[in-house]
C-alpha cells in the first residue's frame, strides 16, 4: 500500500560527546522516508527545500522508492537548518541555531498523483500545516499518524487540538505526553490525550522503550540496550517511519500488528543512533533490520509456565 | 526447595505526596519474606529486632511459612528505624531519620537447623555481614543472590568487592550499577560488574522495568504502567523476594526461568507500590499475583511474522 509522509527535509549540524558534524542531511521527512523504505516500497513525500539542497540527496530518497513530486524546491531560498549540542548523558540537548528559511512559509501542496494514498504520516510541523494536508486529501487515508512537539503546545495549543481531533495515531515522547495532558502518570496522560481524538497513542521513552495505548490495552516495547548512543538525532522520526512503513506494507492496522510495527520502528531507531545523522540508515540492509528485530524478540521474549 | 533470607526487619515512617504513616513495619527482610512467600513455602530468615518489635508481626511472617528461629530479639534494645519523604515525582526521596539501633551490632547467627539451605538471598546489609552469612553456611547454596546500595560503595568498596566475588546474582538499580562500574552505559556497566564475580546481573530501573544480563544474553522486563505510585518503599526488595521465591520454588536457575522469576518479581513489586508499606503484600492472594503476571504477558507479548 502507499504511504505519504509530510515532514521537513533539512540540514542539521550536530555536536555530541563523540564529535561534531558539518552541515549534514536531516529533517523528520528524510528520516521517516529512509526508515519506512525498509518495509514500504510505494512512498510519497510532501516537503520543501531551498536551492542549496543537494540533488544527490533527493536522488537517494527517490532511489528508495519515494515519489518526490511533492518535494518543492524554492529558487533563491535556503533549506531549513537546525543545529544542536547534546549533553553528556545524551538525554538532553541545547538548540544552538534554528533557521526556518523555506519552512517558515511552507504551503503543503498535494500533487494530483498523490490523491488516494492509503496511509499518511504527518511529521512534526505546525499543526496548521498538518491539518491542511488532511483537508487537501480528497479521500481520508486508512490510517493517519502524526508527531508533534512541546513547541506547538506552548504557542499553538488550540490549533494542535483541532489537528489531533482528525488523526488516528499520535506518536510523542513522555515529556510531551505529560505537557499535553497535564498529567504526570503516563496511564492517566494516555486517557486525557486519547479523549482529544487519537484512538492510538504511542509514547516514546527513548532508552526506556515505547508504550502503545488503545482502548483498555497497553503494549510495551523495550529499547535495545546499547554500549554507546552516538547521536540520538532523528531516532524518534526513524521510529515513526519504521512503524508506519511496516503498517503500510502489511496493510494491517490491528493492535497485534501495531505491536510488530513498534518493534520494527524500535529496531530501526536502534541503528539510527549508532552513527551521526542518517548514515546508518543509508548503510544497513533489510537483512540487518531483520537481524535487529530478532534481537528484540530475544530481549523481550519470555514464556510463563502455567503452573509452578 | 528452601530459601534463606538475610535482611533487616524494621520500622519505617513514610511521607509521600499521598499522605504519611506513623511507624509501620518495614525492612528488606520483611518485604523479601512476604513477597517470596507467594511462591516458596519453605523459607528461613536471619535478622535482628529490638524488644519493641510487635510479636504479631513475627507471627504474621511465620504464618507465611517462614522459619523465624534465626530472628534475634534483643532485650532492652530498639529495632532499626528509617524515615523518609518522597518527592512529587516519586523517583527521589530524602532520608529524614536513620536509627541503626540493633542493626549497628548485628551478628548474623545461623541456627543449626538452617544448614543445608538450598537458596540464599542477601538483602541490603553491610557487605561484611553478607559475607559472614556465606562463610557460616557449611554448604554453599545452589544460588546466592544479593542486593546492595551506594552507601556501601561510598564507605566499604573493598569489603563489597570481596562479597561480590562470592555471589551468583547481583540485584541493584541503575544508579548503583553506574556508581559500582564507573560506566554510564548499562551494557558496559554490566560487563564491568560481572567481571567482579556475579555471573548474573539484574539492573532495576523502577518505572522503566528491569534488565537481566548473563554471558552474551540480555532480557528486559517492563514495569507495569500504573495510574498512581502510592509508595515506592520496599518495591526493590519485593521484586528481589518474588524473584528468589520463584527460583527456589521451581528449583531452576536457568536463564529462561530467571526471566519468569523477574516477571514474577515485577508483578509483586507492582502491587507493593499501590499502598503504604507492606499493606498490599498482606492483602493480596496468590490468585491476584497470577492475574498480575498475566497482565505482564499481555503487556510485553508480541509475535513477529516471519515474512511481511
Amino acid at each position: 500500500m502507499s504511504l505519504l509522509t509530510v515532514g521537513s527535509v533539512a540540514f542539521d549540524a550536530i555536536e555530541t560527546p563523540f564529535g561534531k558534524t558539518d552541515k549534514i542531511i536531516g529533517g523528520a521527512g528524510t528520516y521517516i522516508a529512509l526508515s519506512a523504505s525498509f518495509f514500504e516500497k510505494d512512498q510519497k513525500i510532501v516537503s520543501v527545500v531551498g536551492e542549496d539542497f543537494p540533488q544527490e540527496m533527493i536522488d537517494l530518497i527517490a532511489s528508495k522508492g519515494v515519489d518526490t513530486t511533492g518535494l518543492q524546491i524554492k529558487k533563491g531560498e535556503k533549506t531549513f537548518f537546525w543545529s544542536g549540542r547534546y549533553h553528556n548523558d545524551m538525554n538532553s540537548r541545547d538548540t544552538l541555531v534554528t533557521e526556518l528559511n523555506v519552512l517558515g512559509t511552507f504551503d503543503p501542496v498535494i500533487p494530483d498523483s498523490y490523491q488516494g494514498v492509503d496511509y499518511l504520516l504527518l511529521g512534526n510541523l505546525s499543526p496548521q500545516v498538518q491539518r491542511q494536508v488532511i483537508e487537501r486529501l480528497h479521500e481520508r487515508p486508512k490510517l493517519i499518524a502524526m508527531d508533534t512537539m512541546n513547541f506547538w503546545m506552548d504557542i499553538a495549543m488550540d490549533d494542535l487540538k483541532q489537528t489531533l481531533a482528525l488523526v488516528d495515531v499520535l506518536i510523542i515522547n513522555d515529556e510531551e505526553a505529560r505537557q499535553l495532558s497535564n498529567e504526570y502518570s503516563l496511564v492517566k496522560a494516555s486517557k486525557v490525550i486519547r479523549a482529544m481524538g487519537p484512538k492510538y497513542l504511542i509514547i516514546k521513552k527513548g532508552e526506556h522503550g515505547a508504550l502503545l495505548f488503545h482502548e483498555d490495552k497497553v503494549f510495551f516495547a523495550p529499547a535495545l540496550p546499547l554500549e554507546d548512543v552516538f547521536d540520538p538525532t532523528g531516532a524518534g522520526d526513524t521510529f515513526a517511519g519504521g512503524f508506519m512503513g511496516y503498517i503500510a506494507s502489511t496493510d494491517d492496522s490491528s493492535f497485534e500488528n501495531m505491536k510488530r510495527a513498534i518493534i520494527a520502528g524500535s529496531a530501526l531507531a536502534s541503528y539510527c543512533v549508532e552513527k551521526f545523522g542518517t548514515e546508518q540508515l543509508q548503510n544497513i540492509s533489510r537483512e540487518d533490520v531483520d537481524k535487529r528485530i530478532e534481537k528484540f524478540v530475544q530481549l523481550a521474549n519470555f514464556d510463563m509456565l502455567q503452573t509452578i
